[in-house]
């Protein structure tokens, strides 16, 4: 069994089997991390393109690892070096892409659909890197693999997830994925912050952080943009911290055997204390090791498989 | 028989059985695009350096797919955060690219005579990727690929190139290839874009589109770049897209099995409808499949044959 | 034997026979750089992360080069692309690259000390490319490289150091790596750029230039950053390029064998005369050369014989 799709644009749309089959494939990847010699064949002579239209070192370099780690050919398009700037649109800049003969094509964008547009025009293998208030399905499955790993199992774990619902990427993938799964999700932050009726993708709203991490399983703290500030939706970053900021006091009402984790990068001291980001709850570190895994499986799984098509 | 320079600077210096020999290998480098291994080991061990001192994200990524796949190393420099910054003449930063004994350096830059500069300074091959207003060989090179691979042939054919014939580097070096393969060309634009003299060139002027476009196998139309319009030498875009631009109306002037060709990246309702861009008669974006087999080709033909030289 | 340390941070720790080592290892590299097909698989499945947070060209491909020629995975992070605008310290960073199993982080860094903070945080082979006023110990041993070459041996030579000793990093792991290989250095610049008390890193200073000069084996010009006049330490660069610049007049006080050296980029006609700089005293390209060579070596030293240990 492979995944059904061509592309991995959203959590949203795929099925259980395939988040598992994901996720099996990835711990297999895993092992190659920790071997001396880095490097299988797999992917030899397959093209990756990273269109990174939003900057992102972190899931770039995490990409650009699991490519080269598989042999693949990675290629990266930047934002500010894209003929983007020329005023050329994301059709005519993705339909160029293509025209060399990308096997895939990984993107980030500000614009939540772009990749879904992307992946309709494209006989290339999309993967979504994040699309603006959207999904960032990659983020989603490594964080599923991270707690799958760390507890043995999802089905009936409860999670927090705290801070900005309203804008995050992270929030939505992993809201969809952990349901999925069979996970309980309870979602918590300031009232500006949790869009109204997100109860019906499945998920409890806490109005306090004591509340939403009291007896949970895994507490996912999310960043907080400066963005949102600015736009008035929270008074002062100060204010923020105080109130929805997870620190050692705050962590003493969560059980003991709780998951700490963030997408990061973490604002430290706004949304984590640094004493929770480095404590032993945090697994912040085997999230970004399991991105390397879950973006090896998917591009194994996307087209590691079947023969390239012939080029235009 | 091989080319006779080291180089590829201009396609005004090339006689036409080097061009006939680029396409030829530019050919049967295009079959690779289409397996699903798409690697060879021809250019390994060989590295080439991207000096891209203008920013262009598909040159760019052209030339870095044809390296790859060739298996070269290929070592991305880029104007912003190039040592120029420092305040480095373009001969110093060449000279120490040159220590690190690059078989191949391609240039981009703003000036026009920059890579030829670098060609008879160092012992690399040097590929003029785009100067200034002066040559884009690679990109009429492909053209060239373009119309033969669709026509059958090159000898006799007529060509109208339409636009900024005074600023464009693609339009010079399509004079040059195009005549010396037996092609006849028009070109056309508003006054102030057609340079005096331009007959020289033994090219035929035309001071309307229709009469340009009228009976001719190929039309190239030019990007129009939004400088020339704050440099007053034309009223305004729209103005440009009324007179200049070409339409589906305006096509029907044109012969049934017309090419509609475009360096990219277009303009999209300026120099060209979208339904132009977008039409059967377009050949766009198998000029950019063939752009990474011309650049497959010349990297083979320049470094591929011969051992390198001792380094410094 | 091998090196001490799983680092590269400082030349001032290093004690002379593993500069002796790392100058071996680098001579052997150099025989690659001259072979038609330059790439040895010593390194294949290795992973090193270029993190320059502080912009280099030369630096940064002299190490990319180095790495890919001995068939490493090569991965650039450059600062303004990094998640460092997103407000993450550099601990941060470096963890999560860390997550990634690199096995070696080369750095770039603004702030002295960044390097070696990591490499006390790291699992990964940390080498510094350079960190404020600190040190920069791969351009010295690349020195020490170059004029070992020429000269035959170090023990015993005499060298010269001109211009901002104050800021310099070059001067100082120059400094150390001379002192420790049995040279004599003197240091030369305006009173305002040299620091107070550097007799006590054992070189002497001169007042003028001429009186630097003379009789000794290598003259190292240093680059004069702009930054230093706007801080008022210089009174105008032609004042300064009059009292401390090397011109071939100048020259004419010096040894018939003496080495002019310069670590790049030039700034021309300020510390160096272009006909000093073109020179045949001028070794500033076998630098450049040598520097990718020390580099191989590093990589092989530091990362080419052990098993890396497991990812996290």
């Amino acid at each position: 069994m492979g995944l059904r799709g061509k592309d991995l644009i959203e959590v949203r749309g795929l099925e259980p089997a395939e988040i598992e089959l994901i996720l099996d494939t990835a711990e297999s990847m895993k092992e190659i991390a920790s071997r001396a010699i880095k490097k299988v064949p797999t992917l030899r002579g397959k093209t990756v393109v990273n269109l990174f239209l939003e900057p992102s070192t972190r899931t770039r370099t995490s990409f650009e690892i699991a490519g080269k780690w598989l042999s693949a050919d990675v290629v990266n398009v930047s934002g500010s070096a894209s003929s983007v700037v020329k005023g050329e649109t994301l059709m005519d800049t993705a339909k160029n892409l293509e025209a060399m003969s990308p096997d895939c094509v990984v993107i980030r964008h500000a614009m939540a659909g772009a990749p879904h547009m992307l992946a309709r025009a494209l006989r290339a293998a999309i993967i979504n890197a994040g699309d603006g208030a959207h999904e960032h399905p990659t983020q989603a499955l490594l964080d599923l693999l991270t707690i799958r790993e760390k507890k043995g199992h999802l089905d009936g774990l409860k999670a927090a997830i705290v801070g900005d619902i309203a804008h995050s990427r992270v929030a939505r993938s992993n809201i969809y994925g952990m349901r999925k799964m069979g996970m309980t999700v309870t979602v918590a932050g300031p009232p500006t912050l949790i869009p109204p009726g997100v109860e019906e993708l499945g998920v409890k709203v806490a109005h306090r952080l004591e509340e939403a991490i009291r007896d949970v399983d895994v507490v996912m703290m999310l960043r907080l943009q400066q963005e949102r500030m600015q736009a008035a939706l929270i008074p002062s970053l100060r204010e923020y911290a105080r109130l929805w900021g997870l620190t050692l006091d705050r962590l003493a009402a969560a059980r003991e055997d709780v998951l700490i984790m963030h997408p990061g990068p973490v604002n430290r001291g706004v949304e984590l204390a640094p004493e929770v980001a480095d404590s032993r709850y945090s697994v912040i570190l085997d999230q970004v090791a399991n991105g390397v895994a879950v973006r090896m499986a998917l591009l194994y799984l996307l087209i590691g498989g079947k023969p390239a098509e012939a080029g235009a």
